[in-house]
C-alpha cells in the first residue's frame, strides 16, 4: 500500500483532496491494485441521519471539481448550472461528493501513479479498469466519508453509466439515479471512435509504449484523439450553426493547409488545450473502460435482468441531437427498467447542441433533475 | 512540360493508360501546373456522332478502374454493379470514360509527381486543387478522346460533386448528370472529420513535411485518418448489424489493448490496407479539395444561381442512413435545380449501409440510373 504522501499523479494535473484507501482493491478483470487513492471534492454537510448525500459522477475527461473553481486552472466547476448554491443539487440541502474516477489523472490512482512494487509509474502495467471498478472505488470513498446510502447518484455520459451501474452493483445503497445523455452499453460506433483515438495516441512515437516522460507526452496523438472525439460531442446542426463554412481570419480562401475554416481552428484548439490537462495513458484506459461497458452482458444480453428487483428510482434524460448516446439508447434503458418494475421517469429534451447539451445551458434538464430529486426527498 | 515517360507517380501505386496533356494548366487557386498527366480507362466504343460517351467520376479514394480488374491489384473495378456488360452503364451501348482525378495517386498528376522545374516530387509544393480543377482536367482528357458533349456524367460522393460541377463549369458539354450520395458543399462536420485526418497525417513524424521517402510513408498517421473517415462511410445501425459488440478471436474480454472487439479489428485492417494503396499527400490535397467545394459560394450562397439557365437533366439519389452527405443536402440540390427550372428527378433510397451504400448492392439505385439514362437516350 502506498502512503498518501508518496503516491503522485502526473505533475501537470495534480490533485487537491485525496484519500488513500488501503488494502487490496479487486478489479473486474480479476487483477487487483495494492490500495488506491481517490481524489475528491465535497460540498455541503452530511446531515444527522446521513440521508442527504448525492454522488455526482464525471464524464470521460471530467474531474472532481464539479462545483466551484478548479484550484489549479482557476476555471469554474464543470456542472455549474446543476450543482451549486441555489441549484438543483445544492450544498445548502445536499452533501455533494464528486471524485476523480479510478484510472483518471486528476489525483486518483491511474496509469500515471507510482507502482509501489517498482517505484515507477504504472504506465501500461496499470491493470485494465471498468465502470464497475470506478463505482466500487466510489463506494470505498463513501465508506470513508460515512455515507451508507446515497440519496442519489447523478451523472451524464460516462457519469450516467456509473450512475446506472451503481443501481446494479450496490442496489441497497442508492435511492435514486439520474442518468443523462448516456447508454447501458457502448455501441460498435462508439467503440470505433474510441479505437481511432487510441490508435492515434499509440501511433505517436512520443508515446513510447506508454513510458513517455512527463515533459514529453504524445501530444500530437492525444490532440488528434481529442479532435475526433470532440466531433462526436457536437451535432451536425450545431457545428453548422456555430461555424458553417466561415473562414478563419480571412475573407477569401488561402489555398493552403493552415486552418482556413473556423471549424478547423476550433478543433485544433480543442486538441491542443486537451493535451494541457489530460494524461494520454489515462485516456487509453478510460476509453477502454467505456468500451467494455455493457450492463446486460452478464445477463445473457437481457438488460432488464440487470435491474431485477431494484428499489431504486430512476430519471433518464436524453437530447434530440445527441448522436453519441442517442435517445434510442435511453429508451432501451427505460424499457428495461419498466420490465424490471422500476420507478422510472424519462424525458427527451430538444437541443441543437448534441451530446454536450448536458453540460451547457439546459434549463429543462435542470428542472427535471430538481423535481425528481425533490420528489425523492419527501 | 513533362513527357509521359518521365512523369511518374509513387511507384507503389503506378498507372496503366495515361495521356500527357501539354501546356499550362490553370487552376482555380490562380496557380498553374506546367502540363498534366491524366491516367484513365475507357470501355466500349465512341459511336459515329460521338453521342454515347459517359464520364464516371470516382470518390475520394477511388481510381480510374471503375469496371474490370485493376491490373495491379487484380481486384475487380469499384462499381461493378452499375458499370459493365449488361449493366446500366454498358460498354455495349456507351463509351465509358473514367479517369484518376487531378491530385490523385493512381497515375494522374498529383503531389507525388515529379516537378519538372526541380526534377523532384512536388510533395507540398504541389499547388492546391479543387473539384473544378478535377473537372477541367477531365474536360481536357475528353478533348483528347474526341468527346465533345457527354451523354452523362455519373458519380457518387466526391464523384457526384464532380458531376454537379460539370453542369456548372461546362453546361454545353453535359446532357445528363447523375449525382449520388453527395452534396453541393462540404458542411462544417465534413470539414471537421477531414481536418482530423489531415492532422493525423501531419502529426506523424514520418510525414517529414510531405517529403517522406517512397518506402517510408507516414503509414500510422494515414491509417488513423482512414479509420476516422471510414466510420463516416458507415452507419451506426450498419455497424451494429455487422459487428455489434462481438469479440474478435475470443469468447471473453481479454482486458488489454489488442483489438478485442470485431469492429476494432475491422477498422485497423481498413487503416492498414489503405496505406498500401494510397499516397498520404494525395489524401491531404484531395480532402482539401472536398472541403473547398461549395457550388453556391460564387453566387452569394444562392445555389440556384449556379445552375441558372441549365439545359442539363439531373438525377439526384440519396440514402436514408447516409450521415456524411445526408438527404437534406440532396434536397438542397433538388430545390436549387427546381428553382433554376432544371429537369430533375430525385429519389431517397432506403439503406442501412450509410454513405457506402452507393458502392454496395443497391438494385433500386441501379434501376433509377438505368431508367434515367435510357430516357435521355431516346
Amino acid at each position: 500500500m502506498a502512503a498518501t504522501q508518496t503516491v503522485t499523479t502526473d505533475g501537470r494535473f495534480g490533485h487537491d483532496r485525496r484519500v488513500t484507501l488501503p488494502g487490496r482493491f479487486a478489479l473486474a478483470s480479476g487483477q487487483a491494485l495494492p490500495g488506491i487513492d481517490i481524489a475528491y471534492e465535497t460540498y455541503g454537510t452530511l446531515n444527522a441521519d446521513a440521508s442527504n448525500a448525492i454522488l455526482v459522477c464525471h464524464a470521460l475527461t471530467g474531474d472532481q471539481h464539479v462545483a466551484g473553481a478548479n484550484p489549479r486552472t482557476g476555471k469554474p466547476g464543470w456542472w455549474p448550472r446543476l450543482v451549486g448554491p441555489g441549484k438543483a443539487i445544492d450544498p445548502a440541502r445536499h452533501f455533494i461528493v464528486c471524485s476523480n474516477v479510478l484510472g483518471g489523472c486528476s489525483g486518483s490512482t491511474g496509469p500515471a501513479s507510482l507502482d509501489p512494487a517498482t517505484g515507477k509509474r504504472f504506465s501500461m502495467a496499470f491493470p485494465m479498469i471498468t465502470i464497475r471498478d470506478m463505482v466500487n472505488a466510489q463506494a470505498r470513498l463513501l465508506d470513508h466519508l460515512g455515507v451508507g446510502r446515497l440519496a442519489a447518484v447523478v451523472g451524464g455520459s460516462m457519469g450516467g453509466m456509473q450512475a446506472l451501474d451503481w443501481a446494479v452493483a450496490h442496489p441497497d445503497r442508492v435511492r435514486s439515479v439520474v442518468a443523462i445523455a448516456t447508454a447501458a452499453r457502448h455501441s460498435a460506433q462508439n467503440i470505433a471512435f474510441h479505437e481511432v483515438g487510441r490508435q492515434a495516441i499509440m501511433a505517436d512515437p512520443m508515446w513510447q509504449g506508454g513510458n513517455y516522460a512527463d515533459n514529453a507526452p504524445p501530444a500530437a496523438g492525444l490532440a488528434v484523439a481529442r479532435m475526433a472525439a470532440h466531433i462526436t460531442y457536437l451535432s451536425e446542426a450545431g457545428l453548422t450553426a456555430k461555424f458553417g463554412r466561415r473562414l478563419q481570419d480571412r475573407t477569401v480562401l488561402g489555398f493552403g493547409f493552415d486552418a482556413e475554416f473556423q471549424v478547423e481552428s476550433y478543433l485544433r484548439h480543442q486538441g491542443l488545450a486537451f493535451v494541457e490537462r489530460f494524461d494520454a495513458n489515462s485516456y487509453l484506459y478510460i476509453t477502454r473502460a467505456l468500451d467494455y461497458f455493457d450492463l446486460a452482458a452478464p445477463h445473457d444480453g437481457v438488460l432488464a435482468k440487470a435491474f431485477a428487483g431494484t428499489k431504486t428510482r430512476f430519471a433518464v434524460v436524453s437530447f434530440t441531437s445527441d448522436w453519441l448516446y442517442p435517445t434510442a439508447e435511453a429508451r432501451r434503458i427505460v424499457r428495461a427498467l419498466n420490465a424490471a418494475g422500476a420507478a422510472v421517469s424519462f424525458v427527451e429534451l430538444e437541443s441543437p447542441f448534441g451530446h454536450d447539451a448536458f453540460l451547457l445551458d439546459a434549463p429543462e434538464m435542470v428542472r427535471v433533475v430538481d423535481g425528481f430529486l425533490r420528489a425523492g426527498e419527501q
